[in-house]
């Protein structure tokens, strides 16, 4: 059994933390790849070590004096070290850091040493090997990460090694500067761990207890998603929800390796478990709820639309002959609507409208904006009879007005038109119908 | 007060129902202008008077004998008259169109006589003056029908009359030559009269009273629908109802001049009253429940297809380059799916899917057969909040899978897709909620 623990900023801010990590990592011999970040927030105010460093090297870079905001950075790292009573001492690397902002070393270089720094403390504290991400994470010359040649590099560098320790969000060009991930940072990092030892597991540790059913700002303290196929956390970050990076899940995917996003702080809840595909019941009938604001509609109406050959191609390819992508194109009978982000579209919209004119001499263009979409999603909607008849019965009970009902094949995920004022009253009723109905 | 009436073949079968539609016309001084067609069967297994003549026509088109057969046509004539106590010979008439077969004067010519021997009779019945169609009803030279000429023509013949019997269902072209409507007959007469005379009315008579909520062959004596706009019967026809052919509806929706579907043997029912709008609260939250048998569905998955540019129509186009119209083109996330008619798809699917390949690389696609779509329509929804939610409960309750679900723009009509092994069972439940919960 072999597992792949990745801790976030907040997981490793201090020594407190530190503890806690390494409550959990001890806990589990199973538990042999650490992947940290950066030391994050100790509390709200506080800056980053990663943001910290930013600035240091801007000073740096413009010429300033530097060393004073470098103290400040080997400070934090030093009351982890003394918190945790190592024996272990920065020097060295600070010195060498310093050299390199001198040299103007870059401000990938500058970024990546919170990762690089915070995973030889952790090796220290867990007695684990120390392995250099700049080893075993490639990028090409131009910057492009290499994936087929970092598997390669990676499973033979940890192949000998019991446990390690490997810094997340960078690795290195074939000349040894240092590059970082744009996006989903440490996250792709344990992802490329996980795939290159074929971990059975691989546990991303933050400061939640795993996903949420729908956005907390909307709903007080929604309930936790158990399980989630990496298709329906797709569609849910589609839709505004926030998840994981794609890029660190594609690497997991095709291996079929598990995710479980765990809460360091609360490490006896179970999280959420992120699978290819299950047979695990889910708990409600629904796994999550997403939706953003800031649509706006364009109903073409002509009589016998249905029997013109070629009239939705030519629709869109108006839209697409102004860069405009669409969301959805529900229609009824002789009606084609196109759903669009309305920020995109305002300064287009007549444009688009004379286009329209042209192609398909419609009998009636009828627009509408401030309109928000809802998707409610759930791989567990597909065997429950009556999904859609209970949520929209709950929202004519909450009073809202449904302007779009958009659901294509069985039941995966039914896609809902509402005002935008009417957003979150929808979302709460969503929610209460399947989740506190069940509670 | 203007009315037009126009009584179907089954109207003016016999003596006896002559005598219905004689009483019907006297109780309203406002019925002037009359529209018969031919007369139709008087009992199951009779032969409708058009096509005795198509019959006979076509012995003297042979060069056969063809009076026998004409001697049956005036026998129905007389018959009418006589159970009628008119005083009117139809010798003159019978001879010219006898000379005229003997001519080979042509099937439209042929056909029309059923109406025109009708109007005479009508016009001796009533008192009211005979108008030949031929005179009014104006064809080019090609055959093709000129709406303009009719207008000016028909307007300029009625104006000085008081009362007026017109045939329906033929016009003649410039050299005098007889042309028939291709189709809805006698209905396409009717409402070019009720526009040229700018009737208030136009009743349009035939042996049910109205439209009906939905197919009788589905649901036992289904409620009548009381007032039905022009576009919501669009949409029900569209979806496989039968009402009154767009031909016969077009002149009079420009005018505004609202049609009266009654019923001949119940003329105390108030029947359907078609208009261009009302404010006139419907009865049921629906007006109507179509449907149609024979889709399939062919859905294509692709990971982030809406933020590519292109997608959709690069989709349909495959669809317009095998020659195939689509019906609804519904969407959720990362997936697009498009409905066409089986029979038209089933030949094209390889080069569908093929093309689908090459225009999009999508993930996936999937293939659906034996789809039926269901059309629930009705101006009320637009008011009613929760008609979406008691359709779903409703067809959950009735252990229905729904497969799609398709609304455009605020409930003016909702679309379903179900199996076809559904399509009853659905349309019943639809209609249970809607109409036979609130009687």
């Amino acid at each position: 059994m072999k597992k792949v623990v990745k801790f976030g900023g907040s997981s490793l801010a201090s020594a407190e933390q530190f503890q806690k990590v390494g409550k959990i990592i001890r806990s589990d011999a199973a538990r042999r790849y650490v992947v940290p970040s950066a030391p994050g927030k100790r509390f709200g105010g506080d800056t980053k070590v990663t943001d910290m460093l930013y600035g240091c090297y801007r000073l740096a870079e413009e010429g300033k004096d530097f060393r004073g905001a470098l103290e400040n950075i080997k400070a934090r790292y030093m009351e982890i070290i003394e918190g945790l009573s190592l024996n272990l001492s920065m020097d060295e690397q600070f010195e060498e850091i310093a050299k390199n902002f001198q040299n103007k070393a870059g401000e990938n270089y500058a970024a990546s040493r919170g990762e690089y720094l915070n995973g030889i403390v952790m090796a220290e504290y867990l007695g684990f090997e120390f392995v250099d991400a700049a080893e075993v994470i490639c990028f090409d010359e131009d910057g492009n990460f290499d994936a087929e040649k970092t598997d390669e590099v990676m499973s033979k560098r940890l192949e000998g090694l019991q446990q390690a320790v490997i810094p997340g969000f960078y690795g290195a060009k074939p000349d040894g500067s240092v590059k970082t991930f744009s996006r989903g940072g440490s996250d792709i990092t344990g992802s490329l761990v996980a795939k290159a030892v074929h971990a059975d597991l691989y546990e991303n540790w933050t400061d939640v207890s795993g996903f949420l059913v729908t956005d907390p700002r909307i709903v007080k303290d929604p309930a936790t998603i158990s399980t989630i196929t990496y298709r329906e956390m797709r569609e849910l970050s589609y839709m505004g929800a926030t998840v994981l990076h794609e890029d660190a899940i594609f690497p997991l995917r095709r291996e079929g390796i598990p995710i479980n996003v765990r809460n360091t702080n609360r490490p006896e809840d179970p999280g959420t478990m992120i699978v290819e595909s299950t047979c695990n019941k889910p708990k409600y009938t629904i796994t999550g709820i997403g939706g953003k604001k800031g649509f706006a509609s364009i109903t073409i109406e002509k009589a016998m639309m249905n029997s013109e050959i070629g009239f939705g191609r030519k629709v869109l390819q108006v839209f697409e002959e102004n860069g405009l992508s669409f969301e959805h194109t529900p229609s009824g009978i002789d009606t084609f609507t196109v759903y669009v982000h309305q920020s995109e579209f305002e300064s287009k919209e007549q444009q688009v409208i004379a286009g329209l004119h042209r192609a398909v001499q419609p009998d009636l263009i009828e627009l509408e904006s401030d309109l928000a979409l809802i998707a409610v999603v759930g791989r567990g909607m597909r065997r429950t009879r009556g999904t859609a008849g209970r949520i929209f019965s709950a929202l004519a009970h909450a009073h809202v007005n449904v302007k779009m009902i958009d659901q294509g094949s069985s039941e995966l995920n039914i896609i809902i038109g509402v005002e935008n004022r009417d957003f979150e009253t929808a979302i709460q009723a969503i929610y209460d119908i399947f989740v506190t109905a069940q509670i």
